[in-house]
C-alpha cells in the first residue's frame, strides 16, 4: 500500500491530517480493510498531549487510532474464514503466535505483542488498513460501524468481567465512570451481574451509567463502600472493579468488597498510593488484573448483536474524518458527560 | 406446633385435604412463617401419581410441597437477620452443617439432606411452618409471593448456570423447554450468556421461553445440534443444557457442544440410554451434573429484584388452597403451555 | 471442666503456668481431649511481647496455644466420626456454621469465629480441652502427635498452595524462609510444584529448607527475582508466595512472576509498604491472600500420612509442660535456625 | 530433505525399514532434530494391527513414530530458543495457531491438527526430521534421550492430572495399569494428590505401578469403588481416572468418587457401554475428557528434572533402530508387564 492520508501525531502536542506511508504490505493470511469508524481513546489523547505512555516514547510521527471497524476489500489467499465486502471490526494488538504466552491463550500477554498506535506501531486512522485476518471479526447485520468500533473498549470490560469470574446474581461495584468504568459496568451486569452500583466522585460523568437499567448510581458525596454496604446488609460487595486509577481509591478499595470476594484492577494508577493489603487479607480476598484483553471480541460482538448490551448511549459525538484533529481536541477537554468521541471516514 | 389443614398425599393416587400434625418444634435458631404461596413440582406430582421416585417411597401419608414463600410471625432468640413481618422464601433442604460436605459449601450433597416432601420429610402444604433462619431469605419489597415462590425452581436453573462457568458472552443451548429447562434458559441468560437457543420435541412448549428477548426457540423439527451449527458458523455452542432426560437426548448430546465447550446435565432420565463417550473426548468437552442447589437462593432473588428475570410469565395458573387437589390434577395433566401451577393459602 | 494448671498469659510481658478455669462445657457434639503436644505459635509469641496483635488485645489473663494434638477422652452423644482413645489433632477456629460465609465453604472468613488464644478466646495449653467433634481430625498411626500439633501451621502453606490454584509442574518461588515460609514450600511441593525456590535475606534460615528434595534455597545476597529469571529463562515462576510482610520485599513481588502467573500473600505485613500495581497489570497477574484456612486439616494430615511431607526436620525443639515459660522465651529469642518450638503434657 | 531409511508402515500388519522420503522442508521457525530415541505407542500398535484408528485410515505407507528425542542439528533464521547442540524432544500435533481453538490456548482440540504418524501426517521413525521449534523443547542436562521420549506419553498423564484440577491432598483413584493409566497416576501424584490408588483386573500390569511410593496397587479381585470407600472411610476418592477404556468399568465408575468429586475420563472405549449418570448427577459430580495434551511438555519436563517423577522403571525394553521391527512385535504381545518400548537410532 502507498500514500494515504492519515491522522499523524507529529511529536506532542501536533496533530497533522496529512499524507503518509506506514509501509504495510499484505501477507496471505491478511485482510485489507477500508476503514469507516474510529474511536478515540484515552491513550490516543495521551499521546497527544504527553507525547508518551510509560516507556512508549512517540519519537517519530505516529498514525494514531486503535478502535476500529470497516468493511473488507481484499483477502489473502489463505483467509478461510472472511471475504469480501464483509463488514468487521479489528482487534489492535498482534502477538507472536509461536510465543509461550499465545500458546497458552494469554496472547495479550505476549511482549512481542505489536498494538496500533502504539510506538513504534502506527494506528489505523487512515482510508485503509492490512491487518491479520485472525484478529479481524466479522460484525452481523444488526451491529452498525459506530458499534463495531465501540468493541475495542469494551473488550477492555469484558476482559475485566471475565477475569472477576463473575457468578450469576453476584453483586458488582464499579468505581470510576469514566469510559472504561461504563464499559465495566456493561459488561458485568451482562456477564450475569444482578445489579452494578457505579460510584464516581464527579456526579455529570454518572449520568449516562445511571440511564441503563440494572446499573444504579451511587451518591457521588458519600464514600462508595458505605453505600454497597447498606444496599447489601453489610455483607459486601461480590466484586468490585476499580476503573478510577486515582490514588485516592486505593486506601478504600478493599472496603466495600464481601469476605472472600473479589476486586479487579482495570484502572492505570499514574500516581504512587498506599494499599491496605492487611484489610484484603483479613477478608482473604482475591485481586485480578487487566491488561487490554485476549479471546473477548468475539463474545463482545455477540452480547451486542444478541441485544443484551447497548453501546450507542455511550457514542458522545461523531466527527467527519476532515475534522479529526477538532474530535481529538474535544477529546482533550474531557467534558464529564463526554464517554466517546468517534470519527468516520 | 399442633394439627392443621394440609394437602396431604395419603398414598400413590390419593391427596386429601385434611387436619394433619408433622410434629414441628421450634428452636432458637428457626423462624415460624405463614405461607402465603407454594408452587407444584414435579416431584410433587411424580409422588402422586406413581408413590415413589427411585428409592424414595410413600409409605405413610405425607405432606406435600417444597416451593414456598410467606411472612415470618415468630422468630427463635438466637435469630437475628430476619424478624416478624419479613417475607421471605425458604430452601426446602436442611442439611447437617457439621458434615464434610457441608463444611466445603456443597451442602446440597450431604447425605443426610433433609427435604421437604420427600420421604419421610413432610412438605410444607399448610398455614404455618417452621424451617432454621439459616434457611430462610427476606424477598425485597418488589418480590412478589409468587415469584418468591419461583426461587426454588429458578435455583435449580441458577445452579446449573453456575456450574456451567458461564464466560460473558457465552452461547448456551438448552435442550428441554419444561419448567427446569426454561428456568435454566432464564438463569444461564441473566447469568452472562449472550444468547440461549431452546430446542423442545414438542413445538409448544417453546411458547413462553420464546416470549424473552434473548431466548431463540429453535425448530422442533430440525436436530438441535445442526441448528445450533449454523447459527455459530460451524464452531457450537459454549454450553449445552441437557434438561429433558430423554433417552432420544443423549446419542447427541454433545454434537453442538464446541472444541473444549461445557454439557451440564441437569434432567434426569429415568431410562436406559446410550452415550457417545468418544466423541465428548474428541472434544475434549467438561460435564457438569447438578443435584438441586446450594447457595443459590439469595443470588435468585438478586436477579429477580434487579430486574434481570421475569418469572411471572411462566406461572401458568394459581388455585386458592382449598382446590389444592384440582391443582394437582391440572399439573398431572401436563399440557405443554403449562410451566408452573401455584397454590395461595 | 473444672480448674486445671494452664499456660496463662496474665498480660504483655508475663506468662505463669497455674491452675486456670476457662469454663468449658462440654456439648452433645463435642469431644474431650487430653492435650498430648502443642506448638509455640509467633502470634502467642507476639501476644507474650506486644499483649496485643492489631485490634485483638489482651486485657485479661489468657491460656495460650492453638497448635494442638491429643487424644479424645469422652464423646458427646451426637459424634460418630470420633471415639474414646483416637489420637486426635484439632482446627482451633470455631465459626458459626449457619453464617452466610460458613454455608459457601470459606468458614475462615465468618466474622464470628472464635480462634483459640485469640482475645477473648482462650487457647488450648491445658491438659483437657473441649471442641467439636466437626473440628477434630483423626490421626492415622504412623502421624506422631509432634507431627499432629504441626497440622495447623502447615494448614497455612496448604490454604497458600490451595489459592494458588498450582497446577502440575509450576515452578514456585517462596519469598521469606521462616516457619510460614517453610510450611508454604512444602506445601507448595507436595501440592503439584516441579520445584520451589526460597529466598531470604537471612541465610541461615534457608538451612532447614534447603534440606527437602525439590525445594532449592536461593543465594540471600542477590535479589530473588533476578535469580528466578536466571533459572526460568527469563520467563518467571508461575507463583510467587509472599511470606515474610516485611516492607522491602513488596516493591519487587511481581518482578519474578511469569506472565498471567499469580502472586499469593501470606506474610502480614506490620508496616506501611510501596506496592507496584502497574508491574503486576503489565503482566496481567493474578493476587490471592490467605487468612487462616478452610477444610485444610484432613488434607494437611493425607499429606502426612502418605509419606509426602516430613515436617520432623522443622520441629527444633521440644519442652515439658512444666518449662513452658523457657519454650515461650525459647521462641522470643528467634534462633535463625529454630523453625518450631513444641510443648509436651 | 531426502531419503531417509525409515520405518514404514506399509500396509496393515506389514512393517519395512527401507528408504522413504516423507517431503519435510524446512521454514524459518523449524528446527532439524536428529532423532535419538522414539518410544512405540499403542496408536503406533493399533495401525499396525488394524490399519486404521477410527477414522483414520492408513491408504498408503506411512512412517511410524511420534514419542521422540534427539539432537537439534539445524535452525531456522527465526528460531531464537534453541540452537545446534539442544537436546530436545517434541511435540507431534502442529496445530493452525490463527485458529479460534489456539488462540484460545486449546490447541490440541483445532480441527486441524496435524499430528505425527497419524494419516496422512507422517511419523518420526527416521533419522533426521523438521520441526517447528515452538513445540520443540530443551532437555536439561540431567534428562536422558529415553525420558525425553517418554514426555509424549507421560503429557497425557499430566494433561489427565491438569484436568482434574487436583487440589492439594487429593485423594485419586487410577483404574486401569496399562502405560496410560500408570503416566496418569504418577502425573497426579506429582501434581497434588496425597495418594493414589490404582486397579486393574490383571495384577501382573500392577507391579510397576506398585513400586513407587506414594502409588498403592489395589486388589485385582475386589471391585475399586469397594475398596477404595474401605481406605477413604466412605467418602471416596476425589478423583477418579478411568484409564481402561473398557466396557466394564463404566458402569460402575462413579461408584468411588466422593460427593462434588470428579472423574476424568482418559481411556478411549472401543465398546459401546452403559453409563450411571444418575448416579454422577447424586453426588453431583464433574467429569473431564482428555484429549492429547496442551501446553504440557515444559511441565513434564520440569517434573522430570526436578526429580519428582522417575519415568526410567516403566521402559520395559530398548531396541536398536535395525530391529525396529521386532520392537514393534514385542509391543504387539502386549506382556503385561511391558510398559513401555523404545528404539534407539
Amino acid at each position: 500500500m502507498t500514500r494515504q492520508r492519515s491522522v499523524v501525531l507529529e511529536e506532542k502536542g501536533r496533530i497533522a491530517l496529512r499524507d503518509f506511508d506506514v509501509g504495510m504490505v499484505m501477507g496471505p493470511e491478511d485482510v485489507e480493510i477500508a476503514v469507516h469508524t474510529v474511536g478515540v481513546c484515552g491513550s490516543d489523547v495521551h499521546y497527544y498531549t504527553h507525547g508518551r505512555i510509560g516507556p512508549f516514547v512517540v519519537d517519530e510521527p505516529m498514525v494514531l487510532g486503535h478502535e476500529a471497524a470497516g468493511t473488507v476489500v481484499a483477502v489473502g489467499e489463505k483467509v478461510t474464514h472472511l471475504k469480501t465486502g464483509d463488514r468487521v471490526c479489528m482487534e489492535p494488538g498482534i502477538p507472536n503466535l509461536t510465543s509461550r504466552a499465545s500458546k497458552l491463550g494469554v496472547y495479550n500477554v505476549d511482549p512481542d505483542v505489536q498494538f496500533w498506535a502504539t510506538p513504534p506501531a502506527h494506528g489505523c486512522l487512515m482510508p485503509n488498513v492490512i491487518h491479520p485476518a485472525a484478529f479481524t471479526y466479522k460484525l452481523p447485520d444488526n451491529v452498525s460501524f459506530a458499534e463495531g468500533a465501540m468493541v475495542e473498549p469494551f473488550a477492555i470490560g469484558m476482559q475485566a468481567a471475565a477475569k472477576a469470574a463473575i457468578k450469576p446474581g453476584d453483586v458488582a461495584l464499579v468505581i470510576g465512570a469514566g469510559p472504561i468504568g461504563i464499559m465495566t459496568a456493561l459488561a458485568a451486569l451482562a456477564g450475569g451481574c444482578a445489579q452494578v452500583y457505579v460510584h464516581d466522585v464527579v456526579g455529570a460523568k454518572l449520568e449516562v451509567a445511571d440511564r441503563y437499567d440494572g446499573i444504579v448510581a451511587l451518591s457521588p458525596s458519600r464514600p462508595a463502600a458505605e453505600q454497597i454496604m447498606d444496599v447489601t446488609d453489610g455483607w459486601g460487595a461480590d466484586v468490585v472493579f476499580e476503573c478510577a486509577g486515582h490514588p485516592s481509591v486505593y486506601p478504600h478499595v478493599f472496603d466495600g468488597v464481601r469476605p472472600a470476594g473479589a476486586v479487579v484492577f482495570v484502572g492505570l494508577p499514574v500516581d504512587a498510593f498506599s494499599f491496605d493489603l492487611v484489610g484484603a487479607m483479613a477478608k482473604e480476598l482475591r485481586m485480578e488484573t487487566v491488561f487490554r484483553y485476549a479471546n473477548m471480541f468475539d463474545r463482545a460482538v455477540a452480547l451486542i448483536a444478541g441485544g443484551k448490551v447497548d453501546l450507542n448511549p455511550v457514542i458522545s459525538a461523531t466527527y467527519p474524518f476532515e475534522q479529526a484533529i477538532e474530535a481529538f481536541d474535544r477529546a482533550v477537554e474531557a467534558r464529564p458527560t463526554d464517554i466517546k468521541i468517534q470519527i468516520t471516514l
